[in-house]
């Protein structure tokens, strides 16, 4: 096996077929994966819910994580957002000739070790390589199936007045740690990405039997963005108070330097949960209990609202208005 | 809106949902997708198929087809080859900053025209841009989840001694009309890329009640590649006769000035079915009669085995081993 990838790899012939004997099936082995035929099979009863992302991330390993580790939790924690204990994963590989197979070793490895935290099976795939100068280095999509228990009703839609809006943790771990990274920057080498499977914290969350409205994820476009589109969905005014966001040290110097604002920073291990006051204590305590929630905060709390918005009272007293991002803070950010 | 596809576009911010909702929304418009949540959420009770593609072709609009449509076939040709009837698709873009805006819409039509004819639904997607030079135009992921009939037994490790195996039609015409478009070769003018949905053709051979033993579409490494994989998974020699199998003129011409071997040249709308004996002329009536298998024919069979092997009787009465794809013949080909 030469230790670089090839095209040839990508070719469906020898060389393909023995990249996925020797690499791929022995990382990540089950049996629907094992069968090689066109699609996996399973049987399968009651809600399903199903996602996808492609995952573009620059620099592909960063502190915290890689763009495997990545790749499973950003598509599991998009079917925990829905209410959904993830099951099935596929996982596509873009790849750039010329690309390290040691490299691709470790981001299996990877793959496998996050897999198996989420409780999910990585049951079908694909390898697509491309000519040098056409990808930068190994792009990977994976999509998701879930199943979602009976009873359970969870979607952006559903957010009403009087609300409490819970965030699990401290807001741009992610953002900041890839832009470190990328940039060279060392204002913040303790500084790791979020990066982390948060179906296990959900599950916890649905087992109190809260009447919890809406979960998101405030990846790209952070907090901020997120919030705006959940006011959108269900027409709501979404306020928030400034001092109960928890954020690193770390993040606020590396945000003040570099001009950001830790609201549009992305995060890959936080999410949002919407539930009605009389549920809010109890679900902020599962969450606390959790490892990924340790830091969980109530930051604010749903209002009436002619127009859906999203206002920040801040830490000085004043109200603002807190805007969907408009252009791009950092590209290829996940 | 701008003419072409800028970084933030692939933000999650502003631009991206207006991207969303105005070209996308609007093309493939169904109630899954229009929830805007994290998953799609839908009932779901059965045998379930699942697999994924992602589709980096060169050029991204060929004769007979784009890449839209390529990804529409490629993922519901792949549930077919299971016996599944396509029910739902993911759809992601990763697209290279500057690609024109115009050029999307007409990929986004093609795709929603295919997934109509295939009778598929997008229910959920995802956008990355990334950086000009990062990534060559566009590349698409599509996944797709299917439903197995009760009592549907189609995999390539079923295939007995004795079974025939039928072949939808002539081969190479995809390889062939890519590779004639990418280096500008003029000798086919005519030759279209076959790349079609072939799961209203395998609907229509299963309801005829056949014991369908294997399906499969020889893609990437062609009719050749397919076929070794498939003697390997069943543990199977095959022989097919060369007289049988058609080819156009055109593809035979091409392959002659290139150098290429029909046999490894890949196919998008092309699939290789394994019957048994008794049932074969049904099961190619039914192909037949159907527009993507009007040329279908029996091309050859399966015998016992010590070593899983594919030979070919050549029309000049020879027999010679047919291996899988060693090297890459055409990069980009899907």
């Amino acid at each position: 096996m030469p230790e670089t990838i090839l095209l040839a790899h990508g070719s469906g012939g020898k060389l393909a077929h023995r990249l996925i004997e020797e690499n791929i099936l022995s990382d990540l082995s089950n049996p629907m994966l094992a069968r090689m035929d066109d699609s996996a099979v399973m049987e399968f009863s009651g809600q399903l819910a199903f996602t996808t992302d492609s995952y573009v991330v620059s620099p592909i390993f960063f502190p915290g994580g890689d763009i495997g580790k990545l790749s499973v939790c950003g598509t599991t924690n998009d079917l925990a957002m829905s209410g959904a204990r993830p099951l099935y994963l596929s996982l596509s590989f873009i790849i750039e000739e010329g690309f390290p197979l040691s490299d691709l070793k470790r981001i299996l490895s990877s793959i496998r070790d996050t897999a198996r935290e989420a409780g999910v099976q990585i049951v079908t795939g694909d390898t697509k390589v491309v000519n040098r100068g056409n990808a930068d280095k190994l792009y990977i999509n994976t999509a998701g199936i879930g199943r979602i228990k009976q009873g359970t009703n969870i979607s952006g839609a559903n957010i009403v007045p009087g609300d409490k809006i819970i965030l699990s943790g401290s807001i741009g771990d992610h953002g900041i740690a890839i832009m470190s990274k990328r940039e060279g920057l060392h204002f913040s080498t303790d500084l790791q990405s979020d990066c982390a499977p948060l179906c296990g914290m959900v599950a916890n969350m649905i087992a109190t039997g809260a009447d919890i409205h809406a979960l998101r994820d405030p990846t790209r476009g952070g907090v901020a963005t997120t919030l705006n589109e959940m006011s959108e969905q269900s027409q709501v005014r979404i306020v928030i108070e400034e001092e109960r966001i928890p954020v690193r040290d770390e993040v606020l110097g590396a945000c003040e330097m570099l001009g950001f604002d830790p609201l549009y920073v992305a995060n890959e291990g936080k999410l949002v949960a919407f539930v009605p006051s009389r549920d809010a204590q109890r679900v902020l305590d599962a969450m606390r209990r959790h490892p990924y929630g340790a830091r969980a905060q109530v930051i604010g709390e749903v209002e009436q609202a002619e127009t859906p918005c999203v206002v920040m009272k801040t830490v000085l007293g004043a109200s603002r208005l807190v805007d969907m991002l408009v252009g791009d803070l950092l590209p290829r950010i996940c």
